[in-house]
């Protein structure tokens, strides 16, 4: 895909595309639109990540909870965003019996009463096994917000390898 | 509706009901739930308009760039928000004849090719005589962001004046 394809994008289309790159938040794409024209897949990734990085902390931790609970009641419902329940799948976040379910709903709350935003990591990159442990350690959450540009990072791969035009 | 029950909200409710207020920004709302707890509705209001207003440029455009045409595709289409779907039609916009429409589509057009964000006005607040009058006439875009909190105070009370218990 062409850097100049998505430099011609209207916003309208520009945020269609790349909308969900960072979980239920289209404002950012909708803001880096501002940037145009973008170097290449990089140069947009690094505005997003400044966007995200100049937030004050308030803002840092609302992008963080709008992310679902790994294997949380979203997933239960159905009412993940395609995207999450794509990464939920991959760490076999779906397939989890009920000892395990438990455990998550367990580890999830823990996690939230202790930050109040959710637990969120990148979960094509990491097994059930790892999500589990990282979940039980962190307890520091200054990797959250990097988790989050990482997650945007791989969406934003996916989407501008696969065929953009079957997505406007 | 007592301000301590928003303030006993989990930041899950909290987006839950108030996800929406400002179109699309779900980050928002969930942004200001660090500020609880909160003295009234005008506080919450208060954090939200400073939060928007400490967003760069880009970032108060990727706000306006979240909302909808007036009389535009997404309400052809019925994949406007509820939120917006009972703004635009308050305003009449659903019940546009052909001409009318026509006109909004050429005047909503040349508005963002001038300034790259769709035009925003609080259709609730606006007659549709008004809305087309100033569509044509507001050439400068400094009222726009005021628009978008216009809009944001009277989503509010809309939610905070009906049972909280209908929409958890």
């Amino acid at each position: 895909m062409d850097i100049n394809v998505v430099n011609a994008l209207t916003y309208e289309d520009f945020v269609k595309l790349f909308g969900n790159v960072v979980e239920k938040c289209p404002l950012i794409p909708a803001a880096i639109w501002s940037h145009r024209p973008f170097k290449d897949l990089a140069d947009i990734e690094a505005h997003i990540r400044k966007f995200i990085h100049s937030l004050p902390d308030s803002g840092k931790e609302g992008v963080l909870r709008c992310h679902p609970d790994l294997a949380g009641l979203d997933l239960q419902r159905g009412t993940l965003t395609r995207e999450s329940q794509e990464e939920q799948s991959q760490a076999g976040m779906t397939t989890l019996d009920s000892a395990e379910s438990l455990q998550m709903y367990s580890l999830n709350t823990d996690y939230k009463e202790r930050f109040g935003f959710p637990f969120v990591i990148c979960a094509r990159l990491n097994s059930k096994a790892d999500i589990v442990r990282q979940l039980s350690e962190r307890l520091k959450n200054d990797r959250a917000v990097e988790e989050v540009t990482t997650l945007c990072s791989l969406r934003l791969r996916n989407i501008v390898l696969s065929d953009i035009q079957t997505k406007l």
